[in-house]
C-alpha cells in the first residue's frame, strides 16, 4: 500500500506544510484521498496523479482546512469526465449532496470496506476505517490433495465440499494469520477511547498530532486535538503495527519535538510530499 | 508598481499554471489581490508575502477558478488578526456578506479609487478599474516665486491664493501630464465595447486571453472569453501603454501561440510566479 502525504499541516498554512490531504493507493488499485485541504489537486498533479484517477475522497469533517480543496478537485475531475464519490459525516454529506456532489456514507466493495468511526472533535467528525479482505491464508498441511478450485474458494472465505465433506475456511486456515487488514485515519480528534473500543484493532493508525509535549494536554483536548502522547496511547489501545503522525501545528518549525515525544515501536512522521510504503 | 502573477491559468489547472490571482503593490504601499484562485495563499507565502498584509481582495466573479482561494486566505489572515475587505460583484458580494465577510462595492481612498466595470462574461462580472491620483505636475515657469506650501497644494489638486489671486492647479500644470494613472483588470470577458467606452483610457490593461488564434473567435466569445486578438483590440480601444495577457487555457503547453498573435506595441505574457514592474 502506498501513502502519499500531500499536506501534513493544520489550519494555519506554512510554505512547507500544507493543509491535510493523504493519498492512498492499495494493491487492488483503489485510489483514495483522505481529506482535501486547499490545493490538494495541485499537490496531486505535482506528483503525477490525475485528480480524475481518484475513486473516493473521504473527508473527516467540515472545518475549512480539511475541505477547501474539495470543490476544485471535483470540478477538475468532472471536466475530465469523472464523477468522484465523496464520503463525509452525515451533516456535511447532506450539504454536499444538495450541492450536486455524489456522496456515500460508506463503501462496501468486494475487497474493501470504508466506514465512519465517530471521533472526538469539536464538530461531527468521521475517522475513516479502511478494511481490506485479504482472504484466508491456508495451512497447507490441512489442504493436501484439495482441488485448485476449492483452494481459491477457501482463500476467499467461501466454504467448499471436498470428498463429500463440507470444509469451512476457518478449519484449514493458518491460525496465526488474519483475514483482514485495517487502517484508521483519525482526522482531527482529542483522545477518543470510545472510538478505539469500537474499532478494536488496526494495522496502520494515521493519527493527528497537532501538538508535541510542549503544550498542556488539557489545552490540546479542549481544542479537540491531540498531543503525540495521546496518539501513542491510541496506537497502544488499537495494537497498531505502524503509527503515522500528521496534522502538525504551524507553531513547529521542524519535527524534532514530535520525534522526541513519539515513543512507539514503529512510528513515522512524514513531511509534505513524503511517500510511505506499507507491506502487510 | 509591482505586479506578481500568482496564477495565469483558467479553470483547468496545470502544474505550471495555477488558477487566476494577481498580486499588486503600488507606490503608496497598497497591497491588493486581484482574483483568488485555489491556493492563492500558498502562492503568496511562497513569495514571502503574508496573506495578512493584503488590504483588499477584488474578485471579478463567482466562478470557482476565481474564488476558491478566498475562504482559506481570509481565514488565515483572520487568524493573524487581519480582516481583509473583499470587493466583488453585487450578487457575490451579498452572499459573502451573509457569510460574515467584510465586503465593499468600491474603494475611494485619498489617492486610490477601485471601482467595478461591468464586463461581458457568462455571469455578473466586475472588471476592476484602479485609478491613482498622482497629482498635478506643475509647469515650473508658471509658478516661480510661489511659496512651497502653495506648490504642495497645487500638486495635490487644490486651488491656492497667491498674492491675492486664486490659482487653479489646471492653470499652472504641465499640459502634457495626466493627473491620474489607471489600470484595468478585466477578469473573464468576451469583447466588451461598452466597458471600453465607459472606461475611456488606461495606462495598464490586464486582459484575459484564454485562447490564441487557433480557436474560432466565435467559439471563444460564446464561452464568454477572448482571444489574443480581442485583447489587442481592447488595448487599442483603451489606448493602453502596456497590455498584459493572462488566464491562458490549459490546452496550451507554452505561450508561443499567444506570443505570435500578440501584435501590440508593448505586451507582456507572464508565467506563474513572474513579477512585472511598471514605472509610470
Amino acid at each position: 500500500m502506498k501513502l502519499l502525504f500531500l499536506g501534513t499541516g493544520g489550519a494555519v498554512p506554512r510554505i512547507d506544510r500544507r493543509m491535510p490531504a493523504v493519498y492512498l493507493e492499495d494493491w487492488e488499485g483503489h485510489r483514495i484521498l483522505l481529506d482535501a485541504g486547499e490545493g490538494a489537486q495541485y499537490s496531486l498533479l505535482e506528483n503525477g496523479i490525475s485528480p480524475a484517477s481518484l475513486d473516493f475522497v473521504a473527508v473527516t469533517h467540515e472545518h475549512e482546512d480539511h475541505i477547501l480543496g474539495l470543490p476544485g478537485l471535483l470540478s477538475t475531475a468532472k471536466m475530465m469526465g469523472k464523477e468522484i464519490t465523496v464520503l463525509a459525516p452525515r451533516r456535511l454529506s447532506s450539504y454536499l449532496s444538495k450541492s450536486g456532489v455524489r456522496v456515500a456514507s460508506e463503501i462496501a466493495d468486494r475487497r474493501l470496506k470504508i466506514s465512519c468511526i465517530e471521533m472526538c472533535h469539536t464538530t461531527e467528525t468521521c475517522g475513516w476505517l479502511l478494511e481490506w479482505d485479504v482472504g484466508f491464508k491456508l495451512d497447507l498441511s490441512k489442504v493436501t490433495g484439495f482441488p485448485k478450485q476449492a483452494l481459491t474458494k477457501l482463500i476467499k472465505g467461501e466454504p467448499v465440499e471436498v470428498n463429500g465433506r463440507l470444509i469451512l475456511p476457518e478449519e484449514v486456515a493458518d491460525p496465526g494469520h488474519r483475514r483482514f487488514r485495517r487502517l484508521l485515519y483519525t482526522g482531527d480528534t482529542a483522545p477518543c477511547p470510545r472510538a478505539w473500543s469500537s474499532v478494536g484493532w488496526v494495522d496502520v493508525l494515521i493519527h493527528e498530532a497537532t501538538f508535541a509535549d510542549d503544550v498542556e494536554p488539557a489545552r490540546a483536548h479542549e481544542e479537540g486535538h491531540s498531543t503525540v502522547n495521546d496518539a501513542v496511547e491510541a496506537a497502544r489501545a488499537l495494537n497498531a503495527s505502524i503509527l503515522i503522525l500528521t496534522h502538525i501545528s504551524a507553531r513547529y518549525d521542524d519535527l524534532e519535538k514530535h520525534r522526541r515525544a513519539a515513543s512507539y515501536n514503529f512510528v513515522v512522521i512524514p513531511e509534505d510530499g513524503d511517500w510511505v510504503f506499507v507491506r502487510f
